[in-house]
């Protein structure tokens, strides 16, 4: 190309062809040209990686052949993005950075090896080797094409000093720690927590971050004796109890007195009125769960008559990516555990 | 009865009698018995207000006859309260206070005309009348008989110098002016303050609200001329704007500069975008719609890369029936607005 883009929108509006005006995550097509505006940075895509719901939805319909791989390739084709239209969901790619507008606010530069932690939902994307190498029998599909970021994309540079699976891991809940070390700060004076789901891999990285940002008593409530001998032997709380996360009452016996801040990491629904009986009157709850139901929340506080602030676990603080994988580096127990789930899995 | 109650679980486990164990909201059937526990207060109801919901649906299966009226004797017979099978909602009650048990810690005394802030979906409940003076042709529903309150529930006294029906209207929203104001008064420094939805009940207490506790520049967004008439008519807000709230690029451009403080208050899916877009990083967004979807505000704050602390609008806010009908009291421009709904109602 030889004329310089203008600088484009933040939110990538001037990428959305169809309808116009909408954000990208909500337009049926994006426009997916790999020359960067001013304020854009354009990738060289390795792997997507769909997210779980998508894939499944794919392989249910489509098998793991030739169908499947048709299939990817049309969505992208016509969409400019991988968004699948039954599920709505997308996922997140790596890739190395081919070239960064002179005005992209992100810091990178050609040749970063990237993650992005933006969802492929609102990320223009263009395939170009058919997908030849994905057997369509795992949701990681090695892909060759180009991805655009815009000024309010988010991406992490990856580590060299961390396989690539482990990094990405992290990556996924990065917003998790982030999130309980300003909360917990913010509630000084050595507040009491506790993580509902402390096993996980959110949980796990949440109970670090909050010891590191003051905490007092720190809780971890899982549901089986596995995984609560796991976490002891990880060393990231004083307590470990062990109850339903979806039975309030069972949470509020097993937690004891009522904490200063409860972070609900549990991936099920129903985790709502355990979480708020946990929590003292002007505390906190932190909702990381996607499974989180807002009515649930705002009606069970409510009948409960308890004045506890409730926050939704906003995927995005500034310096999210670096934190969490500078708590994996730090806490032997976080990895440990991230690295026992990984092993379980595989 | 002749012997006292001993003191009950301030949740009302103590009367759950199926499943035991679980919270009241939760049971299949609660024990009405109206003598009171030691921290009881027992009603004696004058008319039940069936969520909308509610009534919606046993209208369409029972029709507005004996059916119907039938169907709400049989589920109060059945579950000792009025909840939906079906939807699973509720709606609140306004009665006279018969009896306060003497550790009571609701401030309640016999002959207290007062309104229940907690759902009829966790309120043990007795009819005694066969709902004769009901027919069937609207969700209010006169009703004689006895209810049961907990340690932990709310009532609001119904005030002398109100319209019942005003009073309610007011108590059904209650807990946005009072969250609305702590919010406010935690920015600190004239925050600006946008409502979505200002022209509604829950908005124009919320306007209200946002000014007094200190804010500086007051937005209200409405979705037409006419409603936006009528809150500058009630001069409740510096600017008045008209934008589609569902419509996240509508709403940024018409609010312009990004407030400190969002709070929405449109009661449809979909204002989730367009909040966090009219919201500054670092500012805060509340949610009272019931409408809102947790996982639209979570991804979307992620995908916009936007650092906003999201909170889901608890309904609950010690001292929130006192401060609305004070701000309605105190607001001529509150009152004109909310006695115009009512009037365009009937």
């Amino acid at each position: 190309m030889e004329t310089a883009h203008p600088i484009g929108s933040p939110y990538g509006l001037h990428r959305v062809l169809d309808p116009v005006g909408v954000l990208p995550q909500q337009a049926r097509r994006l426009d997916p040209d790999p020359s960067p505006y001013a304020d854009e940075v354009v990738v060289d895509v390795e792997r997507l990686n769909l997210d779980a719901a998508s894939y499944r939805q794919l392989r249910e319909q489509h098998g793991t052949g030739d169908a499947v791989r048709a299939a990817v390739l049309a969505i992208v084709a016509e969409r400019g993005k991988m968004q699948n239209p039954v599920t709505g969901s997308g996922g997140m790619l790596l890739g190395t950075v081919r070239a960064a507008g002179p005005d992209s606010p992100l810091g990178l530069a050609p040749g970063d090896r990237i993650a992005t932690l933006v969802s492929l939902t609102l990320t223009p994307l263009r395939i170009t080797d058919g997908l030849a190498d994905w057997d369509g029998r795992a949701e990681q599909v090695p892909c060759r094409g180009t991805a655009v970021l815009f000024g309010r994309s988010i991406a992490a540079v990856l580590p060299d000093d961390l396989p690539d699976a482990l990094a990405l891991s992290v990556l996924d809940v990065c917003g998790a720690p982030a999130l309980t070390d300003r909360v917990v700060r913010e509630a000084g004076g050595a507040p009491a927590v506790c993580v509902l789901g402390g096993g996980g891999k959110s949980g796990s990285l949440s109970l670090a971050a909050a010891r590191r940002a003051g905490a007092g008593r720190v809780v971890a409530l899982v549901p089986t004796e596995t995984e609560a001998t796991a976490v002891r032997a990880a060393g990231l709380a004083d307590e470990v109890v062990i109850a339903d996360a979806r039975d309030p009452v069972a949470v509020a016996t097993a937690v004891g007195a009522p904490v200063d801040v409860t972070v609900v990491c549990v991936d099920v629904p129903g985790c709502e009125h355990g979480a708020i009986m946990a929590t003292a009157d002007g505390g906190t709850v932190v909702f990381f769960s996607m499974a989180t139901s807002f009515a649930a929340a705002a009606l069970g506080a409510e009948g409960l008559a308890a004045d506890v602030r409730m926050l939704v676990g906003n995927g995005y603080v500034p310096g999210h990516a670096a934190f969490a994988l500078e708590l994996l580096r730090a806490e032997p127990g976080v990895r440990d555990l991230f690295t026992a789930r990984e092993t379980d899995r595989s």
